[in-house]
């Protein structure tokens, strides 16, 4: 079966990741059964699996993100991958090198694959389209674009505790409209076969016309929670105070702030997400995101494991196939 | 045997080093013996030792220290562990992530180590009192509290030239009252038996009533130096001198400042340490560094193997009882 | 066959690598010998090599310089060794910790190899004359001095398309008179044999006496580029443009730009080298960059070989000998 799509090779295999968005429900379902597999290798003593020996992974992190950066790295050592850090700000940008030239050097150090973080929409894209064949491009985060794989561990998460996506209620709350994480989120939940996703906030954070994305929108937290399997709350980026499109902290903690007193309007057994950092008091209490229905850390772990499954994914098959065409 | 120190799991087996304060002089011992293993694997052509393959172990250095984060770097992969270093000045508590958050997520990464270097006296207890039941610290330096690595690197090299302890008489010079390095050596000297410690310095820079950490205090050169078997100076903070503790650096060199004829107080064998970097012409005079009685550069040598030896004897241990449990 | 120059060992093998100047044709050949094993080693799924496994690297880049520490530490990698990469504007040398004292204490942790890039012209043969027996330093760039792995990189480049260097016309087009680029290529040119090696360029921009150096001058590209096998643009600085040395951009493209119409002028095979990064526009046009004549991509990939030949002839050599000698 033949693709169009930029993200698979011409044998119909994951090439690259960089949305969630139109990909088919097989293959949100391979990598999360991929992942399960990661999942157990992180709890051995010895973390480490030899999948990418010998595969060198350049991070290219436009915009700074430690955690991000560190969890790809992470991911890519424990499957013995060499793992070479480019700091763009001091990288040879400075010196008048476009990116296209940056990019052709380090193809031309026989990297295998780019993980891409920018601040600009469509970035990882825009790569991925100019990069060599022997490229493999993973989006780390793309402006308000998208992040597959924060989505991708979302699922998973998701799926360790409610197996059936096509039962399920889940809201998502806050900034919609700037938000690379829930935009990946919404594609993933309505491909995993999720019949009622929902997004809440003030008008000014969601997205006009985002009933096209495939969710339900809601301005009331009391509406928008009620019998909700999974509550998703979004990271409040506080430079959208200065841009007036919130009045303050305090008023938006009290419109969506996520409280026990909200939350006990979702089911009983509903489980708590954020993808980190927390403002605590901003968007979430602590007691929420501490209680025992968040499951906010077990999303940090299972980041791990769907992270080293993507990439082994993309380049462990082309190892494995390598192997098979020299017998 | 339990034990009530935070820096010892439920069975008495070191699982945090914080301190020298309250050890054993059979686990200072045991640290010393263990070192001299790696002594010799460092001196081999390949200084590879597989112990801690699968293990992460993080930097966490709040306070900037190029000199220590590579040694622990370097003992890290020569023990063949994954090492993260999180540059705390980029990382997610500029976004307001508070550092138990970040602890949390790194936890959830499944590290296994964090080697933590702080300004604040404390700081890597507080870090060990708050992390999850399968995480170690190690403290590189906290404020004016301790340094046990470094303390222990200096019993090992004291050890090597002279190896009965009960014997000896060690002199430190300079700033006693904001020195980590000085309080670790005072207790690990203690601990390990030498009958004559002695400290040495202006008042300004001696702690009030010193003599109570089992310490003889000096305020001359002339008195402090007789017979003793080692000379251990110390790094003087210049930011001392905009404090007004000291008049001017000419004026503690002429006091405290190590010359060979100071030296010539001590006993003809004694050995002269410092924890560097080395003021030179402040508190030392470059033909004492530089000369036969100097040990300064083995002390940088047996840094590395004493922090292989800590890191394993915390981390291997734990490898070690997981294989026993699983037969 | 003993020798004099610091580069050898008292047993005539390379020990460190610092500049092409005064190195025989036989050491040359060598090296792009060796390089011929690492380019087939770059092209396999598993680029591993364990030659180097259980050396440390240490990565001293006085000058920030992103594309080449990362070749440097990819090579390293490949080879199994340990990088550290030592930032040095962040090192202890701020505590006012002299370089020496910082090279003690590398040497002390046992690093095996120091790369260094200096912005002043001699530091790289300063250090090697300092430092302990064990440790080879190789040259990453010194002033306007040397970058003696870049010239072989280029040699590895020409002779992969000429081979023999006997028959063939060079020219290097542009600031001979900064360039360690240049001055390294005009050495390893006339030492692998090279008659006719040109260098073209405003009167400014070439050292008086140039000829002395075994080239060729010419101020015209009309004249210089004639029957060439080998065109090699070098980068223009653009400092060089306030310094007055240069009147404008626009004016040295016009006079000495890379153009389809100039590169005629060569000989129809001719190759076009450039050792990066590219100022489009000022030194060379898109179109002979990116054109069939280019083989620029091509040095940065051999790049990598010829780093992992020095680096595993002056450390893979001390191995091999070690186990020998202890048969």
């Amino acid at each position: 079966m033949m693709r169009k799509d930029i993200q698979f090779d011409s044998q119909g295999r994951l090439r690259h990741f960089l949305t969630t968005e139109g990909l088919s429900r097989q293959t949100l379902t391979e990598i999360l059964d991929h992942a399960e597999n990661f999942a157990s290798v992180i709890n051995k003593p010895v973390k480490k699996a030899p999948l990418l020996r010998g595969k060198t992974i350049a991070n290219l992190f436009f915009e700074a993100s430690t955690r991000t950066r560190t969890t790809f790295e992470l991911a890519a050592k424990r499957l013995s991958a060499d793992v070479i850090n480019i700091n763009i700000q001091t990288s040879a940008t400075k010196k008048g090198e476009s990116l296209l030239d940056m990019l052709r050097n380090l193809e031309a150090m026989h990297c295998d694959m780019f993980i891409v973080r920018h601040m600009q929409s469509g970035a990882a894209h825009f790569i991925a389209e100019h990069v060599a064949p022997h490229i493999s491009v993973i989006n780390a985060g793309d402006g308000s674009h998208a992040h597959p794989t924060q989505a991708m561990l979302d699922m998973f998460t998701i799926r360790r505790h409610k197996p059936d996506f096509t039962a399920l209620r889940v809201a998502i709350i806050g900034d919609i409209m700037h938000s690379r994480v829930a935009r990946s989120q919404i594609h993933a939940l309505n491909i995993l076969g999720v019949p009622d996703v929902r997004v809440i906030g003030p008008h000014t954070l969601i997205p006009p016309q985002a009933e096209h994305l495939g969710v339900h929108v809601f301005h009331q937290m009391e509406q928008g929670l009620r019998d909700v399997d999974v509550v998703i709350t979004l990271r409040l980026q506080r430079e959208r105070m200065e841009g007036a499109l919130l009045p303050s902290e305090d008023e938006y903690f009290n419109s969506y702030g996520l409280t026990p007193e909200k939350l006990a309007l979702a089911r009983n057994d509903a489980i708590v997400m954020h993808p980190g950092p927390i403002n605590r008091g901003v968007e979430i209490e602590s007691t929420v995101a501490d209680g025992p229905q968040s499951v906010i850390l077990e999303q940090v772990t299972n980041g791990l494991a769907v992270r080293m499954a993507v990439m082994s994914l993309i380049l462990g098959r082309g190892n494995k196939s390598d192997s098979e065409a020299s017998q």
